[in-house]
């Protein structure tokens, strides 16, 4: 008999119910004697104790399904409350319900945040294995993590729908692409989109160099200029201050994000037409993408394979095209950014793509 | 032989490439001897003489292609500037490079300010036919616009996939539907999206009501609602403000549009986490949906029809199911409104759909 | 208190469960007190009282799923057994479990085969509303009906992936669209992806005036044509036969399909390389397009309010943009065929388009 | 100045043009000084001489085009007839073109028999860089081939849309995947589209087991049954045969493909209803998908950085997530297959996949 819990925990993304299908699959199809706990809205559920039996049948017909079919919750652990009616703090009171339903293990798809507390509780004692799942593909210990594609696919759509309008009425179009503090969705869905400019919080980016980019295409004959702006990216002026200063200047930016900062800046400086687009949560959205699916399903099949076997303690990753674990405590609190001088900024470049630096 | 100018104005759309590749092959088809004189970002063209020949090989392989080859202007005619260099006011101007270039006719694809210039230039004396362009469904004499439902499509798609991410936080969501200061576009995809609730202009909304909406919802045990909000949407109150009042009051508005402020409220009375998506200039681009490459490559046909003919001063438009050619005098200048008493409403009513009135 | 059977007989299409959403979401909003009973496999579940009971809930998020979810049945009814158990007869059968269940109505969903059935149950005394489910779009006295939009959509895509293809290797290419014995399916598909060619089953098709027009093309210096031929497309000399020579004739074929023959017939006569693509049943699938869901949506709708007031022996459908109510008897083995007359045969051959008449 | 000639030969996929524009690019960005010449149709327009000078700006919006271009040519290169004006052999005809126009280098996209010229061009003495093109993913020396993922989307979508019209109708299913003669391409569709039997040329089938893994799932209470088939698929039996043995079996063959002979001996041996659907050439068609853009992007680049470095002789490829060069001699009249052992056939059977075997 197994007996495993699984939750999904951070923002929602693609294939998340695929991931879990080929967890439940691969351990049913292992073993006659399965016991399914799913808890719900994330650590929420493990706090708190609310959780719903699941049968095989459950995941049937979920694999092209976005979202979670167990809910999620983007309240950061730190914040969460403690549960009210017992006197436990979070954390025992997980471990707790752990073992009152006699788990043999966790299974936990999340993102950063997610891992931190996946590392805790295996520090804590209990039976943890965890699928890299977000759409901004910043994970260490993995090259790739579900959702992700299907986000430079949703992302890179938006592009394409702006390009027509854009050629049409010769302006200049920023598109605001997901990712958090890192630059790979912007980067991939630039390339693919056809952006002449790519900015990304691992670049930080020159004004004066991003209008004198979209100056020397108009001087060429192009009536257009599309950027794929980064939700963090960020000006050489504003990486250079400290923690501090930067907080304290963006306390005061009138800007919802930085896309109509450099908008309005790109407007001011060269007197051209500027307009952002913001696709926003709808890249989290949808049916996962092929890749994604076939990718989540790899992934849930070999965390199934891990926990029949007892192997605890790892996050199910993917490195040189193999499938891999990873120890937790190797992936916990560390951030996977796109290198300045990596071989796919050059390529960009080759390309005639600036990245305003 | 027949001398036929053509020009796209305002804000593009899909299927104006399928409609200009109508009436081009129509006309071709007819007669051997074309010239067809293409003028550049919409008056603008007219106005300084500005065109290309074309050929009608260049009008191959473009039924598909979002855009204008011809670009357009979205500068309101009113405020175009002068021709400099002749003296000529801008209507002179139009009628200078028509007879100059001796046309037989002029084929305007436009929306609804097009249409009113395109009405005076009839009352000059110009030959003119022209076709029902916008996302916007809001012009008069026809039943449907080019570009509409693949507007309908890609803002039905942006609510798909906010779906999944709703449905997996437990969240109210609102998606910003363009549509200028109708409802149709909102109208459609928000019963194609789903959407629980939907605002649009032809039906002020009441704030207490779209909350009211909400919370019933969350007690019947929905998890999340999402709303359709039209960007001309407008409370009861507002509507009951007289131009100048409602004016001054829009000049201390801090939100960027019409959601973030229904967002606010919202999230104010109910405490519920509401977040906005702008999907934006995306639904006016990429390639046309079958049913506008169809439709608009009918009417586009038709047109050539009338000008092989020499019938002229018509819209040509679509009631009842027929192709039909409009006067122009009686579209300049009106708007078609979503009736608050239509069928179609009342049937999103029985559908359970709240319209906040 | 309503009592209201459900069942979806015929081929699947898309939006089936949409418009059933919409049937029940009326009911439940009109009425409190709501027994819906949801027969399985169509009308083999009515004869031998196989159903489910479903609740309000069982029709949330399926706005968007292709299929049916009471599944269906392509067994022509005639051929259908006779219930074994029992001794009635077929029909018999059904009103025994209409009357047993004491329902006050059925909702049919299905196409020309399931009208002629529910008109006979409707002589039989029996309550019927039905609702026009067909990607053919070949029912008489509606416009329109579901599932069509969205196979124009699926029959498109393939129009255009082919074109690429052809484009790049200077190829023939047939794709052979369904629509059974009508051609609204191909005409608008063919038209939407830019066919060169067009045959349907209301032009028979000369193979000679076929070979013509893509020898034409290729003499003005097209490297490639495309070809949209319906599965029900037939050549003048075979409409000239009398059904039982034609049958006959048929029996005798080696091929899969009418294009595979059209394909032969112009391999040998022209001499250029031809292939074939079949689409198939990736047509009847999928998620309904925005325009089928809205569509199915406001029918099921007004079937809600039909069973409301009682109102019996109708099929909800689409005349003039309007939602009417139609006869069961007026439509009940009747075919809507394409006229060669119509305004779009004009139109499409005005774009240039042949159908080898 | 560089001189550069440019070929796509075999069947065209996704994101040729991509990656041609990306080698272009990269060499106009590094060097003002540039000639390209586009051969037309493959390797006939290197022998015949047929090529068209090309702009940068010939390249610009292409990115998102399917095909080529320049035209293609599946006739191998065996086929080809030999240039009639001036004796020459084809090889000599392809030496006398490329050293007449004073070439730098040769450009040549394609796969397997592609690739097997090019190498011969090599030993000829020509400088060649390739870029691996094919829907298969069958090239060895590289882990990826652009124009695959683009497949896997469609051949997915095809299996989702029949997904739903399996599950209405209880029906078996089979979709036939392209991929010559490895699995590639089915295996990664049938994963994505959650095939429940997949069947590839690797691993010969059993019909006997495939009968069995059908007739336990409807047993276990499912309706239907989808097989993914590649087109290369082969039977145990038909594997063990000689080649000759093999030859003169197919030519008896009535089936027009390998899936139709699968759903005969199935519906033979249970009973069962079983239809075939062929999207066939749609596979290789239309956009390719941002993946594909990326990729081939990429690609094209860094073929452009080897023609500035004067380092010819290879194929651009990816391996462990990198891009390397590899040798042509290396990957010349080789396959890469789907090793029967491989840990995603592994996975996929823990998913509960089977495959005949």
């Amino acid at each position: 008999m197994k007996r495993v819990g699984l939750l999904t925990s951070g923002g929602d993304c693609q294939a998340l119910n695929a991931a879990m299908r080929g967890v439940v699959k691969s351990i049913v199809n292992a073993s006659d004697q399965v016991e399914i706990y799913g808890f719900l809205e994330g650590y929420k559920g493990l706090i708190y104790g609310n959780y719903k039996m699941l049968q095989s049948s459950d995941f049937s017909g979920i694999l092209t399904k976005g979202g979670t079919i167990l809910g999620s919750s983007r309240t950061p652990f730190k914040l969460m409350r403690e549960p009210d009616e017992n006197g436990l703090d979070k954390v025992e009171a997980m471990k707790h319900n752990y073992y009152k339903l006699n788990l043999d293990c966790l299974v936990i798809l999340g993102g950063n945040g997610t891992h931190k507390t996946a590392n805790l509780l295996r520090t804590e004692g209990l039976n943890v294995v965890t699928l890299p799942k977000t759409i901004d593909n910043d994970l260490w210990g993995t090259d790739m993590t579900f959702g992700f594609q299907s986000a430079v696919n949703i992302a890179t759509d938006a592009i394409d729908c702006i390009h027509t309008t854009a050629a049409s009425h010769g302006r200049v179009f920023i598109v605001e692409v997901m990712g958090h503090k890192v630059g790979w969705l912007t980067l991939n869905a630039g390339i693919a989109g056809g952006a002449d400019i790519i900015l990304i919080p691992e670049i930080p980016y020159d004004i004066k160099k991003v209008v004198k980019a979209i100056e020397t295409r108009h001087k060429r004959g192009s009536r257009f200029t599309i950027l794929a702006v980064a939700e963090g990216a960020i000006s050489k002026a504003d990486a250079a201050l400290s923690k501090k200063e930067l907080k304290k200047k963006q306390e005061k930016n009138i800007y919802p994000s930085v896309s109509y900062q450099v908008a309005a800046e790109i407007q001011e400086r060269s007197g051209l037409d500027v307009r952002v687009t913001v696709p926003g949560h709808t890249q989290r959205g949808g049916s996962p993408c092929p890749y994604d699916r076939v990718f989540a399903s790899r992934l849930g099949s070999e965390a199934g394979k891990l926990i029949m076997k007892g192997e605890y303690g790892f996050m199910v990753g993917y490195k040189n095209r193999e499938i891999v674990k990873v120890p937790l405590e190797d992936v916990a609190g560390k951030l996977k950014y796109v290198s300045p001088d990596a071989t796919i900024i050059k390529e960009a470049k080759m390309l005639g793509i600036s990245f305003g630096d």
